[in-house]
Formats: structure tokens, sequence, C-alpha cells
């Protein structure tokens, strides 16, 4: 005889997925709903085991759509506060962002640095000269190379430069949010996987086949790995994952899953990237961006290393993988190529480790998207820099619980709630897209 | 020894899908390219036999959105322009389309009915007392019943009856774009099967590894069941399963697909509903919404039946189906109970028929998609109600590829073809779907 022991728990809120995106968002639901239960599961045995503590850790608050611009500008803020007052150590570096472009890049995205000027954002442009005299190590021109030219490698005229960006620890920023939360006296409970979200007639007639078309519906809780979780609101903050629950109840996640892989260098044929006078206070190399296949890499401080990743659009599939895995094949025989021409300090270098995380890609705008349904929210589509928009998005998530209209960022501006929904979204499109 | 023979075509478009996008887009693009070779490919063996044929063929110009107005609109015009003009059978009925609402419903869509008459839809607003006397087979009040209210269901206050809209025979249409295309000398192939895109770098190197990050890449055409097809340009209209082409170039195809199933009817009992006059030219019923759970039904003129669907929202699953089936349970079980309190007629009628087919469903906007990257274009996401709006549809992604701005739809209005484009796509939201 097989004994089937369900057990049934009960809380208030319950928010499935420890990320960052997730821990946030309990975070201040708890913070505004100090006398309720709220409760974070997570399949995996740690907070952002998933996808956020895998992120390349960067920030910045130069993106075209004012929307993300306010995120991400606010969400900064925050960081520093956490650092600066509320003593964490999120090892937050303001490296900053510097953008390499051809002369055509940089007219066809000059309207739009203009109008991020307006908002506010700090920002250098450096010409081709000053690049070059300021990075020895950075190739400008291949007029003379064939081989680049055979590549089809466009050439540096120009750098923007974001001040208000740079690195952090992405996997203590995740902590952080998961100790303040607990603090409240809020719960997480990992391990604990769920299977299904439940869909329940508001007025249940115990009948067999509920819920049935004509009947109105909400979310009651998730069945997990541990038992049913029945809940008076349910958040969605799975990432990537968050498909797997969602498709099952026809409800759209409005992001597709792709992988993105990162590869870590310790040598010493790169130091002259860690002696880069001008650029920043850290005397480094800021996060750097090629002008050809979004090529990106950073110095990480506390290690003298340089974490490089490839934003690959076109090419690249969606799939939604558990446990998603670098290739050295992809560095060595393709991001490679064109990654030693611009730094030829890069020769034969190979990395000492490597790994990979999953963005969650909304094509449509790239803007994070926090929308509900009765008694579910959902707080998703970070398009691969939803860390860097953590905090605004989850007081977004709140105040939508809440019923509100608006929110105060943190720093005090003010924020429509339904911009990140769906059916009144702000209508916008991001095009710093990395 | 295994000898593979592989055979590789050549032409000009090659358009994935035989389904009333493809066909469509192919005709307006053979139209406009006539020295070019169009080529048609289907896994399936004839035309619409995914899910175009087995679709409701219900058409309305009442839609909240002016982009879903104008695509129906014209579409409409040209769909009575194909019958009275170019002598084809398509089974225009101009029955009528009737929405159901209580008091409630009719005041939260009130303003958007005003916006739809001011496009210049006809339509007119009936009180409970006319449909009563209309249509003697519907209860429109259920005050007194204590198991509808039990069901929650609404009751009738008001219909909104939409004039240019009906029923055609979809099989038939979906063939006549096929005839016209081929007339042209068009080509198609069925049985032939796509399995996956090619993309290729714009310079090719003849390096192992390629289409390299750092390359620009386009479509080169498709490997399919009978070998490489090479098309300068490749139209991908295959509708919900237009995904699995798209996923694995990470091309996001902005829908999801989920199954609706369709029952047919045909009783003496049923047979109020081909006598009611005063909504139509036919004596019959309208194509008919309830107010809940978007129940609806047309007459079938044409063989004196029923059919009946149901747009089951919340609880019905995305997913990708290769051959979706009915479920009966879901009619007697599920839908029953609430149609049977609206049209009491329907007490223990079985349906004699049912099957089922798939919505490619845009839920961001609910407006069709038509957008490219270089050498592609992807016409999608009707959200099931593309059928009504094909040929604005098709010309639409005729003129994408042309490289023109605007289009002139059937009956010489203009539209701006990035109205359905991604990036520059015209900011609205679709609210009257079924």
């Amino acid at each position: 005889m097989i004994l089937q022991l369900v057990i049934t728990m009960e809380c208030d809120i319950l928010v499935i997925g420890a990320g960052i995106f997730g821990l946030s968002s309990a975070f201040y639901l708890k913070t505004q709903n100090s006398g309720k239960r709220v409760v974070v599961i997570d399949r995996l045995g740690g907070p952002g085991q998933g996808n956020s503590a895998k992120s390349e850790g960067a920030f910045r608050n130069l993106f075209t759509s004012e929307t993300n611009f306010l995120l991400a500008d606010s969400t900064i803020d925050w960081f520093k506060h956490m650092e600066e007052d509320l003593g964490y150590h999120i090892n937050l570096s303001y490296i900053g962002y510097l953008f390499l472009l051809s002369e055509e890049q940089y007219t066809g995205q000059r309207a739009a640095f203009d109008r991020i000027r307006g908002w506010g954002a700090e920002m250098r442009v450096l010409e081709r000269e000053e690049l070059e005299e300021m990075i020895p190590d950075l190739v400008t021109d291949f007029a003379e190379d064939e081989e680049a030219e055979l590549l089809g490698l466009k050439p540096v005229d120009y750098g923007v430069l974001g001040r208000k960006c740079g690195s952090l620890d992405a996997d203590a920023l995740t902590r952080a949010y998961e100790e303040e939360f607990l603090k409240l006296g809020g719960e997480v409970s990992y391990g604990t996987e769920a299977s299904r979200l439940i869909l329940k007639p508001v007025e249940e007639l115990e009948i067999p086949g509920e819920p049935f078309v004509w009947q109105d519906t909400h979310i009651a809780g998730a069945e997990t790995s541990k038992g049913e979780i029945k809940a008076e609101t349910t958040v969605i903050a799975a990432g990537a994952w968050s498909e797997s629950l969602l498709d099952p109840i026809g409800f759209d996640s409005f992001m597709r899953p792709k992988k993105r892989q990162l590869f870590a260098f310790k040598d010493p044929r790169l130091d002259g990237l860690f002696k880069v006078e001008g650029l920043n206070d850290y005397g480094a190399m800021p996060l750097t961006v090629l002008p050809k296949a979004s090529i990106l890499f950073r110095p990480e401080l506390s290690e003298g290393s340089i974490w490089l990743g490839c934003a690959d659009n076109l090419g690249r599939r969606f799939k939604l993988e558990d446990d998603p895995k670098a290739e050295e094949d992809y560095y060595t025989n393709n991001v490679y190529h064109a990654l030693v021409k611009y730094f030829p300090c890069f020769k034969d270098v190979r990395p000492m480790n490597m790994w990979a995380d999953q963005y969650a890609i909304n094509s449509f705008d790239e803007i994070p998207v926090v929308t509900s349904i009765p008694r579910m929210i959902y707080v998703g589509a970070g398009s691969g820099s939803g860390i860097m928009k953590c905090d605004a998005v989850a007081r977004v998530a709140a105040a939508l619980h809440g019923g509100e209209e608006e929110v105060e960022l943190y720093g005090g501006r003010r924020f429509r709630v339904a911009d990140l929904g769906i059916h009144k979204r702000r209508a916008e499109r991001e095009s710093l897209v990395i």
C-alpha cells in the first residue's frame, strides 16, 4: 500500500524564485505587508543559484528608453545606499561603461545619447586619438590589416563612456536582499520546486472538472516538491523558468530564454587592462563593449581577472535549459577572432574559467514586465539587464500588489506602475541592448 | 555504403507555409515580382491543411484598435471582390456578429464601440426587449434561476450587432489565393517540410564554424525534407509552427500557440436559430458571442448546422501541437453548462462533429506581426483573427519585401508598413478579443 502524504502550507504571499527579482520583490512585499506571511521558494539550494549569481554583474544607467533609464538609475542609487548606509559589501565599482563605436554607429546613436544626457546621465564622448592614448592595448584602425577587413570589423572612431556604471557582486547583492527580507521576518525555503500553479474558480462549486470556462478564476498558490502551498497572492519571479509555470495556465511570459556565456581570464599579458589612466578611479579599463558582435569585457578588480561575454543574437537559439554550460570552443574559435584584433593582448590567452547563465529576453521592447492576473503577479523579462533594475522593478511589483497606480523609486522619483504592465504599457523601445 | 543525395533547389522567394498568410503573401509577392521564382512549401498535402481550413471561418470589422480595424475592414472588401468580380465561391455570408453583453460589459466597452463607429463600421445596438422579441430561443435574465446564479452567469442587457461581419469558407478562401498565385506562375510544393532555416554570413569565408558572432548574417533559405532550398528571401508564414523555425535562430515569433476547439451540431431542436428575423438577410442567427467565457456560435448556412467554439483563456495551456484534437468532454461537461442557460434549445443536443485548430496568440497587443531580418520576412501572430485580415497583412508583407514605407490596402486606404513591425510598431492594444 502506498500512502501519499500531502502537506499543505498556507501563506499570504508566495514568491516563486529566489533570484534577484524574487528576493528584491519579496523584500518590498514584506516591507509593505509586515504582518503578513511572505514565503520565497526556490528549487535550488540557495539565493541566486539559477541565473542571478552567474551574471556578469555589470550595471549602467545608459539606456535609450526613459523607462529603463529610470529603473536602472534609481536602482544604482539604491546599491550605493546598500553599501554605504546598510553596510553590505556588494563590491560596487564605478569602473564605467565604455561603448567603442565606429563613426557610423556613433552618428546613428547620437540623438539617443543626447536624450540620455538630457535625463541627467553623466557621459563623456572620447575621440579616437584620446582612446588610443589612454588605452595602449586598443587597436582602433584596421586599414592595414587585411584579415580584419575580411572579418568585416568596424574601426573604433568614438568611445562613449557612462560614469554611473560599473560592476558589482551579483551574488552578494542577491544575498543582501535575502538578509533584509529575513530580518523583516520573511521566510525562504530552498530545495522547493514549484511544479504547477493552482488555478481555482473564484466561487468554488466542488464539482469535478473545475475550473470551468465560464468561471472566473484566480491563482490560489502552487504545487511544489514539498507539498501544496496555498497563498493569497503568488508572485512568479522564476526568470527564464517562468514559462514552465506560465505556459501551462496559458499566460504569456513575454520573454524567451537564451544562453549567455562568460569567460574569465587571469594572465600577465592582460596586465595592461589594469593600467589605464583617466577612465575611472581604479586606473583600469571600464566595462568595454566592442563595435562588433557586442563582445564585452570588464576587469573583476577583486581577483585581478577579466570577465568576457558576448551577446550573440541571431544564431543563438531560444531554449530553456536547466543547467546551461559554456562552450570553450565558442571563445577560442569564434569570439576570439574579433577580440584579438581590437585587443591583441588576448593573443593565445586561454580562459581560466567559464560558465553560462540565461537571459530572459523580451524582444518586443527589452523592458521588464510586471503584470498581474487575479491573485498572481508576474515579475520578469529582465532581458539581461534585470539585476541593475531590480530595486525599482521590485518596488513596482510591491506597488502593483498594493493596488497603487504610482510608486516612488529610491531617490524620490515617481514611476507609473502600469508602465511595466501589458495593457497600458508605456510605448518605448530600448535600443541600447547588449 | 550509404549514399546521401542532397538536392538543392534555388528560387527568389521561398514561402514556408501554405496556410492563409503564406498563400496570400505569396500571391502579392508574386504580383509585385512577376519575373521572379516564388515557391511555397508546406509539410502537409494541400493548402490550408494546418490551421487555416479548420478555422471557424468568421469575419468582422469590429476591432478596438484602428490597426486591426483597417486590416479587417479592407480584407472584407477584398473578399467581396473575390466573390463578385473574380468569381470565387468562398461562401461569403453577411450574417453579422452579435455581441451579447451585460449592462456592465456594455458600459465598459461603450467608448470603444463609439470609436469603431467613428472609423465607419456599421453597427446596431439592441436592447434586451428587442433581443427577446427577435430571438425567442434566448434567455436574457437569470433572476429566477438559482443554478445560473451559482454559475455566475451574466444577464444579457444589450446586443451589439456588427453588419460588415459574417462567415466564409476558409478552405475555399485559401484555395482561391493558391489559384491566383498559381495563375501568375507561382509554384507550390506540398509534403515538403522545412526543418531548419539556413543562417549564413553575408561575406562567406568558407571556414568551418561559420557564421561567427562577429559576422553579419542573413537567411539564405531552408533545409527541407526534399533537400535544401536556397532563396533570396525566405518568408516564414507557418502560423503556430513558426516558432519551430524561429526559436533555433534566436528570433522571437511574438506568439504562443493555443488549441481552440470547434463543435458542429445539426439537430431539429436548433431549428429556431435558423428562423430569426431582423438581424440579417438570411433570417438566421448572426455569429453570436455570449457574455460569459467567450462562447460563440454561428449558423453554417450551407449545411444547416451550428458551429460552436469557446475562447478559453486562462487555464488553456500554450503548447505547440502537431495535430490538436477536440475533446468531447470539453463541450459536454464544460461549455454546455453555460450555453444551455442562454440557449436552452441546446438541451441534450450532442455535437455531430468536432475538430481543433491552433491560434498563434500575440498576447502583447493582439495585432499581427510582419517584420524582417536580412533576407527573411516573418508574417504571423494572427491571434485567432488572421484569416479576416489576410489580404491586408499579405499586402504589408509584400510591401516590406519591396522596401516600401506605406502600402495601399484594397479599397485605397494607405497603411504604414512599420505599424505591424516590432521596432516602430504602432502603439495600440486590441481589446475585442475572442
